[in-house]
């Protein structure tokens, strides 16, 4: 039975089932909020995400997920107009043990590599997910 | 004597001193080649660099060495362009304690949030590097 | 008479005139608001739109304006930070005969080629853009 | 047998091989070189390279492979910092029917979304493209 | 006393000091809402902000500041994703000397560099600051 | 004679002339390997330069040339990938009246706007152009 020779550990089923997890792990209120918004529109990019991201990335050994956070905050930071992730991925950060003076510093560390624009409108992102947060 | 009093604990040429410190523990053979490089043409940009990165930035608390390494490489590979950068904090990044592994992984990662070409490009720089270290 | 020498088949005025044919055919609301948007603080760049854009690009030969708007939000879509340009080039594409399908392809496929975020945005500015049409 | 139940009609071996397939049929020579490029530092990107874009994306019906094409050259070419991938998918916009001269008016189309260095910048890459399949 | 050998000139102190007064002339309104808005979360990026680009940066010799503002105009609309940077900057380069007429020069040349989206909404915006600087 | 009612005081032919002869000012070299450099491929961008750029907006009164090339110099520093243009433009400013210290500074600028390895790697190509142009 070929399809039981699995790539990376895991069948199509179980990938999706860990990256569902993954998701749902780092992401407990986005990840319902994002696969809602693409249902009927574009399902299968919702499927993608758990997929490709959560199921094969965020699965992977070698790099915890605290580091894996910092690197995409990093990321997002840097490359502009990503505000509703950037936002999924300050409180993810948080989520798996990150702590909020680490991620502003993360941001902070964006003005050297992308400029103060970035890193300005990186932390005004960051201040409205603390006071989201702090409201609740 | 009002010079005395100075932010974040550093009067200017000990903020200085930090900053070299900190590129050299960095990037030990970089810092050299970056500063003789800047030096006949824009010699207070390598003052910059030493000064506002490597003496502000990189000598925070907040934000170990390791996870400011992997947040720049993550942010070097998804801005694309950055080929000499890349490089030298690849290095920068064994220097401080991460491991090859730790580094392919926050690059592959770039795939989602950068696309694939950014992260291949990141690969073959990463490849490159090891090479140089391997054949040293 | 030299300035009858004309360049791709048109003069200045002729070309002024198929841009604006253009552009209305392709977006028959959006023109209109985006020169009066632009008619009183940098009027020649609506007139630049109209000429370089619709009547130098759009109008010639060698590709199909369908591919052509395929190209186009794959573009806009990539780059981010151009909801305007993409919600109109979303309705030029259909008024020039895609499907919202092949549209929604298009965006998804650039989480290959410039990350998941980008493809995502894309997609719920889609979701705009259809919804508005749906409820006319 | 819960792994029989397959998302978007395929098990993991057989997205694997249509992935493959897909890449081999658009990229006959650049997809041995990517891979044997990866196989020691990253094969699971190159994996994740036949999986995803050509194993999920190239393979989705809604869109046929010749706009897709198109898609991906007007992005890669918006984005900058891609000649790699750019050298390869001019050629695989060939391999699926692309003329060179829909190439080149994509390419061209790009001056207006994203700036003419871009654009001439592309141009230069389709050259170097044109050029070695002439001299084969 | 070693700290007394400055570069560029300033001690810690008077870098701090020259710094707060070229923001404070360049954009005296909205220096004190970026600090403020800073103050809770990230107060040394407010502290940064002051030293490095306008203690350092602005207070060069060698650009006059009105250059210095066109040049900042300029990259803010072909990065895209700044709008309330290029609101400050928009302020600035009116505060320093250039006029409307200039402003909208540089903001359309960025078609030519960075594409027509940028432009477009760079002129959007410089039409809400002129719109507010006239109902004052 | 409709046509001759032109817009922005030019026709279509006298346009191109204009256009060219600022080519030419502006980059007394670089214009003609440009244009060969296009001949063959797609000489209509080689044409659509010398119309749009170099004919419309470099010919516009309201902002002097200098200010235009510093404009420029900062956009393509910012923007990354663009060594080619940022070359041609390095000669341009100084063909209209920059010094090299004013170019200099402009990149050291982008710094903040960009991010230090876009400045870096500017320096790096002007040192480059400098060096060029001390060696004839």
């Amino acid at each position: 039975m070929n399809f039981l020779i699995i790539f990376g550990g895991l069948n199509l089923e179980e990938r999706y089932d860990k990256g569902l997890k993954n998701l749902e792990k780092i992401h407990p209120e986005a990840s319902k909020a994002l696969l809602e918004s693409l249902k009927d529109i574009a399902p299968d990019l919702g499927r993608f995400v758990i997929e490709f991201p959560y199921g094969d990335i965020y699965e992977r050994p070698g790099l915890n997920l605290k580091s894996r956070e910092i690197a995409t905050i990093a990321a997002l930071t840097a490359i502009g107009d990503t505000k509703p992730e950037l936002k999924d991925h300050i409180k993810g950060a948080l989520n798996v043990g990150c702590k909020r003076q680490e991620i502003i510093e993360v941001i902070i560390q964006m003005a050297v590599y992308a400029g103060f624009p970035r890193a300005i409108n990186g932390i005004d992102i960051a201040k409205e997910v603390f006071k989201e947060l702090d409201t609740k």
